[in-house]
């Protein structure tokens, strides 16, 4: 079924994908989804913030089990880092009905809304909308890059902006959510395992860096009358770099805007982008305020920020078990129990459940990267994720990359726990 | 007249303008060159390169005099770099008529194209491909943000790509060249005086710094995983602006791209543009090699040097005494002859040539800026610069001024110079 999607905003010049949030190539992916659903006897609504539902079963009579992810993407992104949740997920549900398994709950295949924040900068917007985590009155302020607001944009796309919000009635459908998705490190690899179970995912946010200075001619001003924002831009950058490294965190500069952006310019205001993220909270806000009270000329705002997401651990455990079990996330013999792994702020090590029957349990490992998962499970859905191999970690880039015995051992663990879930 | 000009082409959320060559702006000011030629009675010719000729008297006779400027601009530019030099040009050329001289030699209005380079990079490019300083060939794949060529954008302006280059013919009609333009620095303000002339244009160039690294995910790649083109990029930035400190030139960066551009994903590619200048050709090319060797990593690639112009001696103590006499660029009693300027290695200090008749002569001055005067200077044709007193000195930059008297001074004087040469 990813073939399927393959051409569908893809940079011929680049092989990457943009797939921003309501542009064509979004509405294409949407058409998409629907024709998969259908062909599996499934409608598909689409909720008032956007984000698609396709029912196997009546979720208005009991809460149901959903799966999915997005099929959004960052700009010049990968082919995996989404979609692929929602091709397994149609795929599992194949096995199940291949098994001739009519489930006990309504199962639900979910496509999120805007999870990359690409346009407007604001991960995860679908369910945040949904969970009430972020404000319509924000959201729809928010512009992308040609000064169009998400308002604009909805209107545009035949949306009612007036709709969007908080959303209780389709929350209350999910009773449980897993969600698949390629992984985007290289621990699995490192563990020789094609399956993995998160345990959580790291607190993280975004910040933007407004440097302002006085534009004027580079060849006629002289360096001691110069107000050139680029300079404290660039010590922003390194200072990010060196704190992040002596505080154990992540920090990345990957969005900048000069302007007037005149090579024959000293510019007038330089905009960017950090991004910060770590095991424990605490280093991570520590490290953007160090940064911010270095940049002190610049004006500094939070753009998002995500805490700390553990999944719950009884959950995680059991679907960790009931991979190992199928074999579908085995080590083979060199993964060896190391006991359940404990919050993010344990870290990097991870770990693996002990398998409760047959094979060892699948690894069990924290992510840096936000999902929709987390957001849910914030907003108190019971919620899982599962990781695919990803053999050189590469993630957000076309190098992104799966290997296809990986991702058939992706769905089949996913059917595996979709099955336990709605019997 | 600039008032005619104050709506084309300006953004108004800064007040600055854009007027890329080609532009509908740009196409919307040939228009009106033409109109404001056509109500003095005379034809406007465009070259094979796009640059426009309206001649009072016939210039296949005998080569003319020449002034004018350009009226393309930086992206958010200001009003006066570029424009005040053509409408200047028609305002003089009025004062003429009104005294009721008739030029013994033919005087010709001209309007560069693309002197700016906002679009392809090559700043002063219409001079530059009638001089023959620039190929054809090379001018036509240079490529605009929209990633259209030179040759696409002429076509779809229903020029003819094939016709563009060296122009011998029009070249011939020049017999000399007087450009007025706003100063772009302080040294007039400080000298306390409204018009100046020209001693030489400082060497200058452009060169794109290509940093290539590994786009990735900005939560999942650990720091030690990372190749992220940023950090050498922001290095770059301190280290040019430390060497021009310590070399005595100036070194800019004022364009830079970043692909792909996500605030959750390392980049792939860092671009960026450094501009450098001073008075030492020696100095500014150190520099830029200096800085390319620290940037080790990276791909320079240089994409345009001009080398010192010194205006003509005689030439330019000539136009700064008739001006002093006139009283149009004097500065008062503060004004003290220092001999005359000599070439930009000289530098900063600038001069004033000794008044012959009445009146301190006008002051002499180098500038960091290239202009299509430098560049016909190079070409052989006698080529001379009037500035106007610019009181902060921005430019480049919506807040880019010079007072309404300083501009009547400077058509005065340009009056007097024309008046002159076509005697």
């Amino acid at each position: 079924m990813l073939d399927e999607l393959s051409h569908i905003g893809r940079d011929p010049s680049t092989n990457g994908y943009v797939r921003d949030a309501w542009s064509a190539a979004d509405l294409e992916l949407r058409e998409w989804f629907r024709g998969e659903a259908a062909k599996r006897g499934l409608d598909t609504r689409e909720d008032r913030n956007g984000n698609l539902w396709a029912w196997w079963g009546d979720p208005s009579r009991e809460p149901g089990v959903v799966t999915g992810s997005h099929l959004d993407s960052v700009r010049q992104g990968g082919a995996f880092d989404g979609p692929l949740g929602v091709v397994s997920a149609f795929a599992a549900l194949d096995i199940l009905k291949n098994r001739g398994i009519s489930p006990n709950r309504p199962l639900g295949v979910a496509c999120f809304t805007d999870e990359e924040g690409a346009r407007f900068g604001v991960p995860c917007m679908g369910s945040r909308l949904l969970t009430g985590a972020l404000a319509p009155g924000r959201a729809l302020g928010l512009t992308d890059d040609e000064g169009d607001t998400l308002a604009d944009v909805l209107t545009g796309a035949g949306r009612d902006p007036r709709a969007i919000g908080r959303d209780d009635p389709t929350l209350a459908t999910v009773g449980v959510f897993v969600e698949l998705h390629v992984e985007q490190g290289r621990r699995l690899a490192g563990q020789g395992s094609p399956v993995g179970v998160a345990s959580a995912i790291w607190p993280h946010g975004r910040w933007r860096f407004d440097f302002r200075g006085q534009a004027n001619h580079a060849g006629t001003t002289r360096l001691e009358d110069r107000d050139d924002p680029m300079l404290p831009f660039a010590r922003m950058v390194l200072a990010a770099r060196e704190a992040a490294a002596r505080r154990g965190v992540v920090a990345t500069v990957g969005k900048v805007r000069v302007s007037p952006g005149n090579a024959n310019a000293v510019p007038g205001l330089v905009s960017a982008w950090l991004d910060a993220r770590g095991a424990i909270e605490r280093d991570v806000l520590d490290l953007v305020t160090e940064v911010a009270e270095l940049a002190a000329g610049a004006e500094v705002r939070e753009e998002s920020w995500t805490p700390v997401v553990d999944f719950d651990e009884p959950f995680r455990d059991r679907l960790a078990t009931l991979i190992g079990a199928t074999g579908e996330g085995a080590a083979g013999e060199a993964a060896t129990g190391e006991g359940a792994a404990g919050s993010a702020a344990e870290g990097a090590a991870g770990g693996v459940a002990e398998g409760a029957t047959g094979g060892a349990a699948a690894p069990i490992l924290p992510t840096g990267a936000g999902h929709d998962a987390g957001i849910l499970a914030s907003a108190g859905v019971p919620s899982a994720m599962l990781f695919v191999r990803n053999p050189t970690g590469v993630s957000h880039s076309p190098q992104e990359h799966a290997e296809q015995a990986d991702c058939e051992a992706g769905v089949a663990a996913l059917a595996t726990v979709l099955e336990d879930l709605c019997r």
